[in-house]
């Protein structure tokens, strides 16, 4: 990840620039929701507060960064007590999140950064990118991994991905929803979870015969040799390849009638003798090609799924947004709302509370005010996970993280899942919540 | 941007272990282009170079990284030699390529490389993600800053972008595309490129009246005081800023009837005297709702477009590839094809020659074999940019990557420009390069 606290909009800086020329130390509260359903998605994951923690903690302007925002002619009446304090800037604030790999809906806080304005006000677009991409990404690989059913999904995207970074968190994120793993080094080497990888077209044609191309990888790669068969002619390929040894691993188709020649090439494979050699396809996939190949009951072991996973690319963007909710004033709480129509935010620090049945089903959340209490029929999902700038408890691990995010998946009633899903899950706001925006927007209008 | 070597996909790794291992010390080209046109689209704009050039040269893998590969079982019966050799490891080939910002089509080879292959199968995942992404966005830029005619255009997108990364990256390459700027602090301070920011609705919540956040704003920034005027009502928002200075550059719609909005915005400006004051405008904005306002000549002076430049959400990913055209072994060239129907790679390597007509406007490109010249009545594109690893010539100027584009789009047709446009372009592929993809195709089915 790049570190620099300048991953932001400039306009977080002229604020906090105008706050502290204001003196303002009012303690403010973000939340982080997003309002509405895009395109086929009917919940999300949280993905991607390992990487907001990381930045949170380790903020720090540079001297480059100081005189450039001092030679910038925008802040050419900010004083210079404000580039002094940025020298020691730090977070010291509060943040509540659901854990990674949570499953939430519209409307629900997944992140609460409560701080002196100053400091809550710059995290707004590192947050928001980190989030926003992750969780994107998290959710279209569980629509991929649950249409794959007992298939396993790779994520393949990275050269396809919104650049090197990208790559690697879309790697990240796309485990996460419940991929075995990434194509990617860098999300293997970082984040620890698997990468996989074997050869390009270009091995293939680096070589005078395929054939030849094929017994120099297995010499290298004895124990991990999945060939691409489909440089030349996908079935001829994989004829070749059962020649080169009863222990390849497999093959990789990727391009053609997947069904058809994943059908072909179990029959050589078997006829070969290599029961145990799986097959994996890749070129172009989506979930919607992958339940295709379910559906007819393709004898694929492994999907690659690349540029459609890591861009979600029906879907390339996720509207998660950070709000102001509440200040604090000389030890008032003053609530703050939007009344917008279709842009309402309800005030105040919130909770949510998860209500599941006898059978682990989800029944349905609520977004409750921060004092009510449901403790004996929910679980309250948002986690104290910094305190004083510091955080908690240690990061989960990707395995977990992972294990997490499948068992919330369990609760979701089967509408909710895959291609084609209904939004069915209920998200109630509390009645109290409900009193409490009525009572703010009575207040505005009284003004 | 991130600085390892392992953004890449791990394969290009295992078979750089594949190669060291076969002792293969061909030298090949790879050259990068992409097939088709992705939805209204009717050119590209090449972006990315730079980050392309500054990785390249600055490859080096850390102690970390090698063990972590000797450490992966894949790797398990690669001999020492080969992690030895990636501790020198250092890119020695040449790299030829399109300036960044020019107009481009497709199968017309963008990038050119040739190296050792087993140092130029490396570059391929990180040469892909950072060209794919910034090309795609300088492209969808020079379309909305088309459609906003002589009204300017700011990059918006940070919070919905794939990533931190991703962000900067869109604002410069949004300002390659037309741009005048972009709201990422970081692309400001990293790129050179011009960064603007005022003020969020949370500044304005801040404050218990609106006015009075007006007030303080002004207060700091008296010389760049851009009012954000719709949290509460917009036309009194705009009677608020009016009556805060004559001095206030201007007041930011975001919600609601842009077009009506800014006519009575504009008249209130007017009326109090303001004539300079200008109009920005932004709230989920896009080139067709761009085009909607400049039609009805709605008086709005920027355009602040986020999400949907920041993803090109229409058509959210680019099909670059990199394809091996040559390997030369022993002093001789072998010409490396792909002969699928829809997927048929030209063999060896390429120049591209634009020709122009006597008012400076495209007649059409000619995709050549290197050793074609066309050079009395046409202009070729590829630059000679690295050469044994080293850089040629420094990177130019933003400014000038800005200014070479918007020349280059002054030479198309303007079927080609803005939304429902027409791919009207020609790119011929030469004679020679066509016997030439014969001849292998030929030798290839005589195998």
């Amino acid at each position: 990840m790049i570190n620099s606290v300048f991953l932001t909009d400039l306009y977080q800086l002229t604020m906090m620039a105008g706050y502290f020329q204001n003196k303002m130390d009012e303690i403010a509260t973000f939340e982080v929701f997003t309002r509405k359903y895009p395109p086929n998605r009917c919940y999300f994951i949280a993905a991607g507060l390992e990487q907001i923690l990381d930045y949170v903690q380790n903020i720090k302007f540079t001297d480059d960064e100081i005189e450039y925002l001092r030679k910038n002619k925008i802040f050419s009446h900010i004083k210079d007590d404000f580039f002094e304090y940025l020298k020691n800037f730090k977070f010291t604030g509060d943040i509540w999140a659901m854990p990674e790999g949570t499953v939430f809906f519209p409307n629900e806080p997944v992140i609460r950064v409560t701080a002196p304005i100053i400091q809550a006000q710059l995290l707004e677009t590192y947050i928001l990118s980190v989030f926003n991409f992750q969780s994107m990404i998290a959710t279209k690989a569980s629509i991929v991994t649950y249409e794959a059913q007992d298939r396993k999904v790779i994520e393949f995207g990275s050269r396809r991905a919104h650049g090197p970074e990208a790559a690697a968190l879309a790697g990240r994120a796309a485990y996460i929803g419940g991929c075995i793993g990434t194509s990617n080094a860098y999300a293997g080497y970082k984040f620890g979870i698997p990468a996989y990888g074997t050869i390009a077209h270009s091995w293939v044609l680096a070589f005078d015969k395929e054939r030849e191309s094929f017994e120099k990888y297995f010499q290298a790669f004895p124990e991990s040799t999945i060939l691409l068969v489909d440089t030349y002619d996908t079935v001829e390929g994989v004829k070749k390849a059962v020649k080169i040894s009863p222990k390849i691993r497999g093959v990789r188709l990727d391009s053609g009638d997947l069904y058809e020649l994943s059908v072909e090439s179990r029959k050589i494979l078997d006829d070969a003798g290599l029961k145990d050699a799986i097959i994996i396809a890749s070129g172009d996939l989506d979930e919607y090609k992958v339940k295709k190949l379910i559906d007819k009951d393709a004898p694929i072991d492994v999907f690659g799924v690349g540029t459609t996973l890591a861009t979600s690319s029906d879907a390339p963007f996720f509207n998660g947004i950070y709000k102001l909710v509440e200040i604090e004033k000389d030890n008032k709480l003053i609530q703050k709302a939007k009344f917008s129509e279709n842009k309402a935010t309800y005030p105040g620090k919130k909770l949510v509370w998860r209500f599941l049945d006898e059978n682990n089903k989800l029944i349905n959340d609520i977004v409750a005010d921060i004092e009510e209490d449901y403790s004996d029929n929910a679980t309250q999902l948002l986690v104290h996970t910094v305190k004083d700038g510091k955080q908690l408890t240690p990061n989960p691990s990707m395995t977990k993280i992972q294990e997490y995010c499948l068992s919330n998946l369990t609760q979701l009633d089967k509408k909710s899942l895959g291609v084609n899903c209904n939004p069915v899950t209920k998200v109630e706001i509390s009645q109290k919540l409900k009193d409490k925006f009525n009572q703010v927007l009575k207040e505005h209008q009284s003004e």
